[in-house]
């Protein structure tokens, strides 16, 4: 039986010594294999995973492989889990650890700084400076350590959020997308109530940007893409008002709706170079550019625009400053609806078709989850 | 005699009813005509112009018009006078001024914003959503309104700084150059002692950014460029290591003097495609980069690096936030020697000359400045 | 007929020259009395108003006088009209203004700074430096300028919130009490979601900080008082749990709320001696105070405990930058229903009768509204 | 030999396995034991102690408990050693650690912090909220675990900073005073160029306060107190003005430095009822308090003049937010001298003497090193 030194487990919740996990193998391949239970450290937890939900860097790495293989150097990076976007339930508790309780019911997120650089001492542990770095502490599941399409994973416990009865399991999964928007939003030097906000590309971080935008009282939110389906979806979610950039100059109708100077912030989720050079042309004076994607290959932007306008521009990679707690705080009290994202669940055998599914978009699919609960083969969450 | 109705004069401080004034005629064409005196309205001074430094966009505004021309779609703007870095003393006071005193000695700021908009309300005034517009109350003096070429010209109080005796009438000119790096860094998100800066270009705003970083306690100051002799001035400024990057590779040298990470700040003052993806790979993770110079055309630039490592990149146009006044503040403790960028200086109806030593660099020239002093026909500062 | 210079009038918008105002006459003397029609300036509009609500202070300085009899060392304002929390129709355009359009229906906050000093300059337009200083463009209508307790009123359009068609006159008045709220909120250094609040004092602006702080997505969010009836009412507006301080210590209470560590943030509105040291022992290490009430004479504090806590505290008075206009986006949102507060209406002429509820809560009175609409005597807010 | 598992040491610095240390007996006494020598954990390291101050702190701790013992409710913390202000050599490091080299100089800060609650994770770790929970992760030096008064001590290496060779290890002990200093000035939202400080009280913090705020480029600053002596050498460390509050009436005297507005910020380091009354009434309208010093007992004040005004107060214990670090790159800079608050300095087994020096002010006594180099019985730092 799992009973590893300083680690409290419960006889309420027994653990194997081995579990199943998703590995990488070559590029593009996925296999399941048998693992030894991971144990978890100083202020860390073991936690089952319940759900986990499919991200589009998820994909990536299945294909590129991990950052932390590609910082290495490796051909690829065999054996590693991805996965990083879930939910579950705490099982076994780290030395000295008494912030959670066995039995209770968490999401996760991505990051665990070092704790010791710069950045972190900062509280911007996102930015650790010892990214990908396990030995100094730095953790990112799924990204450089051990991540989610798996039974178990070893999380800090700074990286979890306990969740309410009321929210599902596959809710639960949506709080590292949702984080991720907020973190992007008041990061922007607190975006606060009354201020306008265009969201440019209606994926799920840009959908829920949408949401959690106005859930804080922005108005107008405004949000473009090329989809009816997914802009519709940004009008359920809280947008007042919804540009196909196919029909209509979205910096164009930006300006009119907003006294003809711009919008405070746009966030950027398309990653294209002519949604980029969009967003520099309808941001105001003084105002903000979120961006939260990005084209692998370099980008031609009108540069002196931005400068001559004194615009601010940042990155944001996940979800940091504890933003995904922020969004589980205004999720647990129901401001906003973020299942309206989720479209399909599969059991965690199925993850093949899932990622496809995901990959390529069958059946309008926007979140597509997997779950270790029995599910049937496929449950489209519509008929949940 | 000038006595307007409400303004205060003073008879030891007697003022003509005409003053003398560089005007733009076609584009490249300057013109020393007779103006009015201009009249001070609520909260605002006349000040009699001592000294102006050139600035790079006074070339700019000359050649191809200020922003109010072009913003509102003139063929030319005649009858405009350029120029906005100067100093003076004060002449008369508007309306109810009791802030400054006729005789006090000042130094300026460009912009006065409107005091209405969402960003003058923020404190943002040199991002004001009235840009050009007068009637609103907004102020570029040089760029919207008349300028520094000239005998006398109204300013805002707000754009008004004290001059200490013990600072010469061409050093305090530099003070908006100084003011404009050192909103770079303080706006830049608080550069506190300590930590690393790297300056790209050795112009004017590179130079005297590398004196303020230096007197803020940033540590190292690196700067970088191709001219050795301006490399030796930022070196006698307060530079704890120059890159002639005809020799080394900037990016590969600043790694190596942050312990591999790169720099907290980077201030992009070339403007080139070149050096912004420089200032991109040698800023560290979270860490932030000013743009203070850019180029007029689009700039193709390595924005996923930025976005993967959570950069902030921002512009700044002129100064800010009051940064001028702080400026002063370092330099009346002379906290830094701007002086070592003064070059030449020539009197006021020589401007065509002074013009043609700062656009073509004649002698080695850095600032030039004007005076309406008495001065020999050619003083180089050398030789003060 | 009203056509002052400069200012833009509307035909259908017919303005008299005099109009009615309540004024002070000796210490506790209210009279109503004609005076000419008011006249904006630059950058100021005409303000028809349609209610005020009565605050506090209203009744302080019909008693003692406005901060700018005291601050002149006069005997008493006479002929000095209070009131300041108002809303109203945009009656009359001074030169140049065309933020607003004659016949939108407003509501105002109180400051209107110089725009001038180093406070301005920052934002922090509450905290002016030429605080009563009409002559350098600060108002506070209600306080050092003429208020609305009156037909008409002049206001800066900085003080100007448009309203929405679906929100009343009387829900449009407590924009001031929610914008101070707010300010308090978010100016204690950004109160996101998921943080613990404390709000002691049931009173109106208590009251609204329990709704704004839950609408921020604060949690949980904790009331205290005495009166059971209004700690019901908070209850309503969002208060997760209340406590009766004649029934429960508060800071034992809170504590056991919060994991024994106590609140992030207090907001102090009781104004006692006792509730103050209170605040202090229920704020968690770095948490923060915000004190929005205060006893006149000194108060004898637990300081140590505040400073080996690292806790901050701070004063604010009305509502700065801007926090207002966000009050407004929330309300417009119906994020929370402020007319719960609101109790009482009498029309403009009944002032002393509605000075009376107010001041002895009168049949259960919080906020008390009066309006220049036709209204029965006494309209019970209950029965609308 | 020590060599501790996972331990890194090093032949050219040897490690006995036992130290000498002063401990805690009862109240007030203090005794040199030998104790094993401690050993680093991951992330930290073994220090030689080569130099430490005494603080006022110290003595408190020697006769009242430290606050392990204070918040443990223990009779008296037997066995435990004081001693937080001191410098010395990276003797050994723990499992990992690569940040520092065995022999390299470094000082300290106080405070590590668990890395895990919410004032960590926000970057507060001053505002630990397991402050004193070790096994969390929390150290404070000299606070809640063994100190400086000893041959050796274990410190998280977030803790230290290095030492430059031209720096004296005397002068290097005064690093967490001046840090202690700028975390107050910084964190009190930025001190900038320019701005206004009063500092209340010439002790070693305010001392260096003055000299901080100077470097910092602050002006006017203004040091208060009582004895001409401290006074005088504020002046050296650059105070523009000072106070001798038994001759002048010092709100009076820096109303009228600060143009009749009072300052922008002023840092209360003497701890009375009457200077923080005082600190109250000279802080401009939006200005800042910093209380570095405190009573013990309630304190009397005029709230109401804080809260009218919009003054923000706020307590500080220690450094934080790296302070340490920027006081560390100031004095290398040389920006000030802070070896001019250094008075005397003893051999380590003369503690007992240090201590009476530093309690009585013998001699004039300002900061008082103890030493493990070889001294001769009393070196006046005079002398050196």
């Amino acid at each position: 039986m799992y009973q590893p030194d300083g680690v409290k487990t419960s006889p309420d919740f027994p653990i194997p010594d081995r579990m199943k996990a998703w590995v990488l193998g070559d590029p593009d391949q996925l296999m399941l294999r048998e693992k030894p239970m991971p144990v978890p450290a100083r202020a860390e937890d073991l936690v089952r995973i319940d759900a986990v939900a499919i991200c589009a860097t998820d994909l990536e790495i299945i294909h590129a492989g991990s950052p932390a293989s590609i910082l290495g150097g490796l051909p690829f990076n065999k054996n590693f889990t991805p996965g990083h976007e879930y939910m579950g339930t705490v099982a076994a508790l780290g030395p000295d650890v008494d912030e959670f309780k066995i039995g209770e019911r968490i999401s996760v997120e991505i990051h665990a700084g070092c704790g010791q650089c710069k950045r972190c001492r900062q509280g911007m542990y996102t930015s650790c400076l010892n990214y990908g770095k396990q030995e100094k502490g730095h953790r990112a599941n799924g990204f450089t350590t051990d991540g989610g399409f798996a039974e178990y994973a070893v999380n800090h416990i700074n990286t979890l959020a306990r969740v309410p009865d009321t929210m599902s399991d596959e809710e639960a999964t949506l709080v590292v997308t949702a984080g991720t928007s907020m973190y992007g939003l008041t990061e922007l030097g607190g975006l606060v109530a009354g201020e306008s906000v265009v969201v440019i590309g209606p994926g799920p971080i840009g959908l829920l940007a949408v949401a959690v935008a106005k859930a804080l009282g922005a108005s107008p939110v405004i949000l473009t893409g090329t989809r009816n389906k997914r802009l519709a979806i940004g009008q359920e979610l809280g947008a007042d008002r919804v540009i196909n950039i196919n029909d209509e100059d979205a910096v164009e109708v930006v300006r009119q709706l907003t006294g003809g100077i711009g919008a405070d912030y746009v966030v950027e989720c398309a990653g294209t170079e002519a949604t980029i050079n969009q967003a520099i042309h309808m941001t105001n004076r003084g105002g903000k550019i979120c961006l939260a994607a990005f084209p692998h290959h370099p980008v031609t932007m009108d540069l002196a625009h931005l400068v001559k306008n004194n615009i601010y521009a940042y990155g944001i990679r996940g979800e940091g400053r504890s933003a995904t707690r922020r969004a589980m705080a205004l999720m647990a009290e129901k401001r906003f609806d973020a299942t309206r994202i989720h479209t399909h669940t599969f059991p965690l055998a199925d993850l093949p078709t899932a990622l496809r599914y995901a990959r390529e978009r069958v059946d309008d699919a926007i979140k597509v989850v997997v779950t270790n609960r029995q599910v049937s083969a496929i449950a489209n969450a519509a008929a949940e």
